[in-house]
């Protein structure tokens, strides 16, 4: 294994160094990422955060009209309430502060528990839960989390900046996970860099379908395939579960080792699908959003968009990640 | 190999497919790569392009202030001068167009080609020679150009955006080159579809110092080592051949394969080797802007600024891959 580390122990340091160095817009304190800028009064904060070696997610999507912190914890593990509880205080600007929390067993538990803690600000939670891969998982009861925390983070946080009131932010992010589902499939297990070694073993001729962003197992393996095929197993899951209409926010996300060349491929796949069940493709981002390290393969997350979620997907954005329109 | 694709023949115009409906901004037409709204009207057309596999590079920085055109050839090949001369002939606003080539024996060939044969048209030319490695290359005479391609083009697509005559334009993209150096490293080859199986064979505890972005071989093997070691090689290269001093545009460039934690790790390194310098990093991208295909490693670009620089970096630009201040 060859890693770009200086050693396991310090490469969430050692990264958020990196991030802080990158990013002027960004403060890092006690593994927390915050806005530089600090709280704004009157303002609902967005917290999120789970484990590292999702980059982007979470740290990647602080910014002005998305998340105020992001909270990592080591790499595939969850933050723990003492982060999480900084965050929640940190940016508080007395409206109150919503949490953005992937559905892992880890990331509720701790998430709740700084919620509890944090007596002296009024916390909202939104459980993203959009995998339809499998019911329950290595880490999770009922649905994984993934590629939808993208897209809550971005839509909550525009309206937040908007300067609406938690119980409306909260909402349109319970909406935006409600109309969104995701579908991942791997071609190489991840590699991390505490184990040494891949994840899970992969056959060279197979490719893991509904992979889980930290190497968990998904549905099935099946033989390798060409783009079209995979992308419509994924996209067959997908539409099985919230049938695709109207005008869709799409993703095809790369799992961090996989050519951006190969996920503009994916992408025509999907958009001819979607084209051909009478759906239109009317946002989309195509790249490495929600990533597992290393591994090789992509996920699939579509929304089904409305006029308010279109608005606020729309609205000026900049973070390291995404940054449109201001 | 497992690879994202239907087939190997159609793998650029199945990723063109996906580009052309991931971005609206953009539009597709018989390998050429332009902007939707097509060229005004006495501004400088810019025109790049080379093999594919590098992405974004370069179609993913056609957009406002930055390309008008990208011709990708097939993976790791040289566009044809047709595609060069179409691209030349569609940008041109009459204001003439800059050919924005990187040094590689084909990609130079054929864009003079291309220029002679557009004798409708006044073009110039810049050559893009930054990466310190090796002086002459498995497919290049003189220095590569990998990293620095991106900095022409941000530069000197400001300036052409802000109406400045061809020799303007081309004197910019000229000083930005001379002003930049590059080094890459790798730690595990590339594999192209069409030949399914590794470009070359990197033992697992080695990696290859002064990589080039088609793996051809660098400067030597090393046994792997931490970040911190494998940016002070780079570093080394680069302040041997230009020293660092002043304020400094610096870009951490993933290869394809590697996780973006990492990179952030790879910049914290950079960032303390340049302020040990004296040097101050003013401006930096980290991620994947110049890849080679699912390789893993990372190349570090630095270019020494100056207020026309840093003014028309800062300057607004909208592309699917860079994207700030519009």
């Amino acid at each position: 294994m060859k890693k770009l580390i200086n050693a396991a122990e310090s490469l969430v340091d050692d990264a958020l160094t990196g991030m802080a160095a990158a990013h002027p817009g960004l403060r890092v304190r006690d593994r927390v990422v915050l806005r530089a800028e600090g709280p704004r009064p009157g303002k609902v904060g967005l917290v999120s955060g789970g484990g590292s070696g999702h980059e982007p997610l979470h740290a990647g999507f602080v910014g002005y009209g998305m998340l105020d912190a992001a909270c990592p914890g080591e790499v595939f593990t969850s933050p723990v309430p003492d982060q999480v509880m900084e965050a929640t205080r940190a940016v508080d600007g007395g409206a109150g502060v919503l949490h953005v929390v992937k559905n892992y067993t880890g990331d509720v538990l701790n998430f709740e528990m700084a919620a509890e803690l944090c007596d002296d600000v009024t916390v909202a939670s939104v459980l993203v839960e959009d995998d339809v891969a499998v019911q329950d998982s290595l880490y999770t009861a009922g649905r994984r989390g993934t590629g939808a925390t993208v897209f809550v983070e971005k839509i909550a946080g525009a309206l937040a900046e908007e300067g609406a009131p938690l119980a409306e932010v909260a909402r349109v992010a319970e909406e935006t996970g409600r109309r969104s589902r995701s579908f991942g499939i791997a071609l190489t297990s991840c590699t991390t860099p505490a184990a040494g070694r891949p994840t899970f073993d992969l056959p060279a001729g197979e490719v893991e379908l509904g992979i889980g962003i930290h190497g968990e197992p998904g549905r099935t393996r099946a033989p390798f395939a060409p783009a079209r095929e995979l992308a419509a197993v994924a996209m067959d899951a997908i539409h099985g579960d919230l049938p695709l209409e109207g005008d869709l926010l799409v993703m095809v996300n790369g799992m961090g080792g996989t050519p951006l060349l190969e996920l503009y491929v994916v992408f025509a796949e999907v958009e001819a699908y979607a084209r051909g069940k009478g759906a239109r493709v009317a946002r989309s981002l195509v790249g490495n959003y929600v990533t597992s390290l290393d591994m090789q393969g992509f996920s699939v997350t579509v929304c089904r968009l409305d006029d308010e979620l279109t608005r606020l997907w729309d609205a000026p954005v900049e973070t390291p990640a995404l940054r449109w329109g201001r």
